[in-house]
């Protein structure tokens, strides 16, 4: 199995992020991060993940996945691979099993781009609507 | 039009989020959570939101949005809904314009949601993989 790293918004960010929240995204940055977001919003695709990055060693068994879920093997796999693909996870096969475990960079990078920057106030919007 | 404020989250939160990368998400928890992440899947939802978020003065009137795109007035307003129905903006009809505004509180429990608490350290995958 192919290991692949984190390829969605790493042209854009090095340790910083698009900006989301401070300024209109490009379209091309709003396409890439859109990927992303797609990857969550799925209810299985997000219990997989918290469920893999909760590992306490960091990493699980794919065979200590599906019991969780009352799906196939093969849909399991194909929203872990929507997950690989968005660049939050990764994976490696050993002998029978594949071994997955969260890509923090990228939690960490959307993390950044929700997160409003320091001194950032918005207007009392009680007052606002009255 | 009805002002609408986050309902989504809402019970499970209060000045915190539901757990996603300390500890398996429930399925309740990952079906709520997933529907904010499917309204942030698109990238013109995106860059609406990027463009509502970045005003200056906090707000943003519709009439001001649709011409950044190549879309229909309805397909717009249909966007932005989706984004309110998720808990991410808000409105208000102020005579024959709509107003737009982020809601921070949202994007502030995503924030809160994919970041990694402090001290969390994952197993150095270079090594892992070796």
């Amino acid at each position: 199995m192919t290991k692949q790293g984190p390829e969605v918004l790493g042209r854009d960010v090095e340790g910083c992020c698009p900006a989301l929240l401070t300024a209109p995204l490009a379209e091309d940055q709003a396409a890439e991060l859109a990927r992303v977001f797609k990857a969550l919003g799925d209810p299985v695709r997000l219990r997989l993940l918290s469920m893999i990055a909760s590992q306490a060693g960091g990493e699980v068994c794919v065979c200590d996945l599906t019991p969780h879920f009352d799906l196939s093997q093969p849909t399991i796999s194909h929203h872990l691979k929507l997950l690989r693909q968005a660049g939050l996870i990764d994976c490696e096969r050993r002998g029978t099993w594949v071994y997955y475990w969260l890509i923090p960079e990228m939690t960490d990078r959307l993390a950044g781009i929700l997160t409003r920057p320091a001194g950032t106030s918005l207007p009392d919007r009680a007052d606002a609507a009255s």
